[in-house]
């Protein structure tokens, strides 16, 4: 068993109601970056777990998503790396 | 001016108190996943901005991130990408 550095991205589904983007949004805009389009807040979780390789931590990675971490309604999720740390 | 998607991790900073972390540890431990060993919880922000060139972008991000996003006292950031829309 290695100690493996998994990174995951929990994000709001796309078309839903993002209500914390557009708040940020909204700041940016009033602190003068006229640039900012739209803005998206979700999650970024680094999980520290024990597997027998990168695949299986992020295969445990995902489990962990659907479980607990994401809400399947509303968030997608994504394994971004599974790294031995 | 081109519309880029800037990727942006805050997380809080190493050894510093993460009691978010802490409890979703415990409780990924409570439903049988004995491998984890330690979670931090940050998040991830994609921003969607106006810029000369991906550079640009990702000051502007950076800018961002010291004046609003991050809190400078508990959380890093760091810029992950930006990439034309």
């Amino acid at each position: 068993m290695t100690l493996y550095r998994v990174a995951i991205h929990i994000t709001p589904r796309q078309g839903l109601l993002d209500p914390q983007g557009k708040a940020v949004a909204g700041a940016l805009y009033s602190l003068g970056f006229g640039g900012v389009k739209e803005v998206h807040v979700g999650r970024h979780l680094v999980v520290e777990t024990d597997a027998a390789d990168a695949g299986a931590a992020a295969d445990s990675a995902r489990s962990m998503c659907t479980r607990l971490l994401a809400n399947p309604v509303t968030e997608d999720f994504e394994i971004e790396s599974a790294v031995p740390r």
